[in-house]
């Protein structure tokens, strides 16, 4: 198993990352970098036992590299990743978009250390050290950019830490995972962000309709509108094309049910929407 | 207060009012009419105390009839309800969409017993009598179509009886009613069911991509696609002007936020619907 696992960026995921390998993989001693009162905070929860601020010294010398930071950040520091990791090292990320990070990650990591995407499908609508959970990774579909016959001994740990902290890897190419989240995550948060922003340009200032009437219902569709718009900024610039055409898709859908409010068709996609409710609820 | 209520239709809103009316009106006597099997089960669980098969029946000497069943009944019961119901009486529904309602209740009650439209805004995904709840309407908006200074004794009554039973009375016309519901109900089930039906559409049979990345964040944004088309189907056929136009706005805004997915215009976005998400988790 690795043994020293430098974890780049201690927030919610790196943190709850930290916290899993200290309850399900105790022999790996865990290096945490982030900024210094974020570390204080690791450290005091448990989620890493040594802290360093400097990065060349934090990565040295690890046998897993974990980033959990966000992706223009982790755009960023990939050159000076490769240029001080070990040789013998596999570096992986947590970032939400793969097929921008992953090819500079090809140019960067060649003949060095070993480089392999990952994604965790376990966000929130918080964030931050404070909200870190060693369970977070539990049953959560877990993308990685590669082939699951991979035998490089590091992809094969790696494969194997993600299910011993709960998770349940899916092997998949960059564009495939890019497109796919494009459609489960990222146009499901643009709809409710859409929403909420029209349902506020709707509202009368005198009246307050139609807000004034709204119950518990409207909460849920609005649950991932309450995600900050600094980590979608980042998603939005590294994934345009996909989102653009999973939103087109949309627009044509509503376009369809919108001709077909009073006949069959809506029954249909009733029934099919329905059916795929009841999936998802007895997949999790 | 109201001596003798009956409850037409006593499913999840019938069944949560009677036992609403058991709990915080213990005083009055309440009947029942549904489906024998259905009525049944609301003696059992003690949300009536007295069951009639017969409607001209179960109207005859209440002095509020609480009609809880779909619009397409309701509409057809009308006149029968009109014809039995005492002259004192004053009759009340829960539909989910009012103006075609009001305006047949209108010209059925005209000299007659008073009808006043009603719509707890206290849905779920779940119906039934089995998930009847006498807390349904506690902190619920429950709109009225008329006016707060209608001085009629009987719609007073209503309004404080409601207010006993935990609900918030909010008065407003028929249309503004179907355009305010249009935009925070009508419009969230067709967007929910839309994704729904366009994921399926989308996923590939062989690698069950994008589905087999969804985790519980989608769930959320699914929810309301567990509702079934039988209610929706209704709502439909009485409200589609105001859905297809809510619908029209809901595209334009998709259209604005996919020209704008990597500028400023996103970001001012997310902020108003950040904004608004807050403003209604601290409402409810």
């Amino acid at each position: 198993m690795f043994r020293r696992i430098a974890i780049l960026g201690t927030g919610l995921i790196g943190g709850s990352f930290g916290l899993a390998l200290r309850k399900h993989v105790p022999e790996a001693r865990v290096i945490g970098w982030d900024r210094p009162e974020v570390l204080r905070q690791a450290s005091t929860i448990g989620a890493i036992q040594e802290q360093n601020e400097d990065l060349p010294a934090a990565v040295r010398d690890a046998d897993l590299v974990y980033l959990a930071l966000p992706i223009g950040v982790t755009l960023d520091l990939l050159p000076t990743i490769a240029r001080f990791v070990e040789a013998q090292a596999l570096v992986t990320d947590a970032c939400s978009t793969k097929t921008v990070l992953c090819r500079s990650a090809a140019a960067h990591f060649s003949g060095n250390a070993r480089f392999l995407g990952g994604h965790p499908m376990a966000g929130r609508e918080v964030s931050g050290i404070a909200n870190a959970d060693a369970e977070l990774f539990r049953g959560a579909k877990y993308a990685l950019i590669g082939t699951e016959g991979d035998s490089d001994p590091r992809v094969v740990k790696l494969a194997a830490l993600l299910r011993q902290v709960g998770a349940v890897p899916v092997w998949l190419d960059a564009e495939s995972h890019d497109r796919g989240v494009a459609y489960i995550s990222h146009l499901p948060q643009i709809l409710s962000v859409a929403l909420g922003a029209l349902l506020n340009h709707q509202t009368d200032e005198k009246t307050g309709l139609p807000l004034a009437l709204a119950g518990p219902g409207l909460r849920d569709a609005l649950r991932l509108a309450g995600s900050p718009y600094s980590i979608w900024r980042d998603i939005c610039l590294t994934n345009r094309e996909q989102i653009d055409s999973a939103l087109e898709s949309m627009i044509q859908q509503l376009d369809h049910l919108r001709t077909h409010l009073q006949d069959r068709a809506l029954e249909n996609e009733f029934e099919v929407a329905n059916e795929l409710y009841k999936k998802l609820r007895g997949l999790q």
